[in-house]
């Protein structure tokens, strides 16, 4: 019995969350990470331009920073050539899924996604009174046609598709996200979660123009530009869409040193190509590893690697949990039959490296 | 005419923001800021040493924030002598008055504020739909008495007191708060907004059990410690209500630079003490030009000082925009009578010397 009243919508709310730290889990297991593979953290970091713009803001974090983030956005719309109506800037996808789901969903309007996707989205659609409705994978990959017919059925307000996706890495052209569009019910917003984009291959992006009200497009700062913890990203969608986000959001929210090491990373397009290329070199080695382990790494366009470990959901939570205690932190997707796989992230070979030595100590003491 | 449909609350709310930021007056004057004193940022900054843990942290920018900022609670619970089960970090002052608003207040609920407090408060009440109900300043001061009258006679969830006040720098002393606690109905939480209390007298901080129900206090690292465009603050309060937090927070919304410098600022006393002896320097010279120029200084409990023009709301107006026009960001409170001041920040002698220079002319072009 708590002696606090919350309102009704906070006081139905479970005490959970969406994710464990790594932190967290170090401390349960009293010691420290040896390779952090689980977040899908970029492990090639930041451009050292990016570090440098930070550290040189460092001191002038007795300022506020620009609260309409005039010069990243301007920034953003001239590398996207869009408006700078059509991008907000926020505190990484989470806060702005967050606030997307605020403007746009009453308490019980409809929310469909896929069994298994981005658990994030999911907190925060319950966190307002949201209904999910959910349709499962299908060939490890969300599902635009079973999701366009699921917003048919339940007239959903928005419909969350990863493209690529997370846990599981796969991706669509942009063809099929394109008729997926098409098909979505006039009252149904697509929220295209972007967050891998610059992973995947060019024909996976669609060319949606920016002012289609039927999609607003997530991208962030923390994946490709390695800056997840600085927490920036931004979206882009129809102005009248852009502009209610000013209505809610707390506008002082972003960092100042966030702001600066955004646009620093976003003009270095000679690192982002540089971690693109060590990303596909970490996928394969990924995949390699897993081979010679007896497992099957699944194609992926992102910066992590889902592998099948040809058992099921029981199996590869032994063995997440094997590896955090071998020193090496991975998560696994949450729902079957993708719960067979463990998910790793890329990074440098000196960590690949750990895996490569510790994955079999892992599978030994599972047998 | 908008092609969005947004849900009812975000639809009813108008396109405005609680402050506009010093960089758009720049853009819209053409010409940057000499003195940035309107924001009550601290211009004596933050720590060496915070300014340096920030730098170090910034290479680890592509790995998340612990989320449950474990190791800044444990410093802060021990700082404050309460249990990490009281403490709650977030992205300043401001993300956590949303957040707070969002746990308590349904729409509909009464909330009591006073006649030109802290707007950003207001806008997360009327961001969920709550509904403002204000007292004046008494003496140019927030009422306790008239706030509690208020309260027992909306039923308001919420009261909101910061103690010392923004934007007239006046202060109670702990026994009006106190007593303003024992006289609050049941049903609601004071919210105590202790921004600034790091520049104020001792006896105006109240002890309070850190498990008290009827009270949450609001600290931040933005003020005092130098350290606003970092973005991280915190709630002390019972354990109950800061684990509701939890269900609603953006858990790896706090970012990883702000953790280290926060943690580095919270140890480093003496930087702190030295702020302290500044900021009464810089209070006593803003009132020094004040006087000179014809107008009294009101006394301030924090690093702000609210010059009495004299006159009234429209003179205090230009007055900020003539300021403005000579390169020096000042703001000024929003209603009347408070609003015959304007509200000047401290800052070092560099800026004070400035403004010391450009009033009179400011002045004179308002002849």
């Amino acid at each position: 019995m708590t002696l606090i009243r919350f309102a009704p919508i906070p006081a139905s709310l479970p005490a959970t969350v969406p994710f464990v730290g790594p932190e967290t889990l170090q401390r349960q297991l009293g010691q420290g990470f040896a390779a952090r593979l689980g977040a899908n953290e970029n492990g090639f970091g930041p451009s050292p331009k990016a570090v440098k713009a930070m550290q040189d803001e460092a001191a002038n974090s007795w300022q506020y920073g620009d609260p309409t983030s005039h010069d990243l956005i301007g920034a953003l719309a001239a590398y996207h050539g869009v408006s700078a109506e059509n991008i907000v800037v926020g505190e990484g996808i989470d806060g702005l899924l967050g606030l997307l789901v605020r403007l746009l969903i009453a308490p019980g309007d409809a929310v469909a996604t896929s069994e298994g996707a981005y658990p994030t989205f999911n907190y925060h659609v319950t966190g307002y009174g949201g209904v999910l409705h959910k349709v499962p994978y299908r060939d490890d990959a969300e599902d635009p046609q079973a999701l366009v017919e699921l917003a048919q059925r339940t007239g959903a307000r928005l419909v969350y598709l990863a493209n690529p996706d997370n846990p599981m890495g796969s991706w669509h052209n942009g063809g099929a996200i394109l008729r997926m569009l098409d098909r979505l019910p006039p009252e149904s917003l697509l929220v295209l979660d972007e967050a891998y984009a610059e992973f995947a291959p060019d024909d996976a992006i669609p060319v949606i123009a920016a002012d289609d009200p039927r999609v607003i497009r997530m991208r962030t700062f923390s994946k490709a530009y390695g800056l997840a913890g600085a927490r920036i990203g931004y979206a882009i969608g129809h102005p009248d869409l852009i502009a209610g986000f000013d209505r809610i959001r707390n506008h002082f929210g972003v960092n100042r040193i966030a702001q600066a090491g955004a646009l620093a990373a976003l003009a270095d397009r000679d690192w982002l190509a540089h971690v693109q290329r060590e990303v596909i070199k970490s996928r394969a080695r990924i995949a390699g590893i897993a081979q010679q382990n007896g497992m099957t790494a699944l194609p992926s366009a992102t910066n992590f690697v889902a592998v099948d470990t040809g058992r099921d959901g029981v199996f590869a939570a032994d063995l997440v949990k094997a590896l955090q205690g071998q020193g090496v932190f991975v998560r696994m997707p949450g729902v079957a039959p993708q719960n067979r796989c463990i998910r790793i992230s890329c990074a440098p070979e000196s960590k690949m490296a750990i895996l490569d030595a510790r994955l079999p100590k892992a599978l030994d003491t599972l047998r």
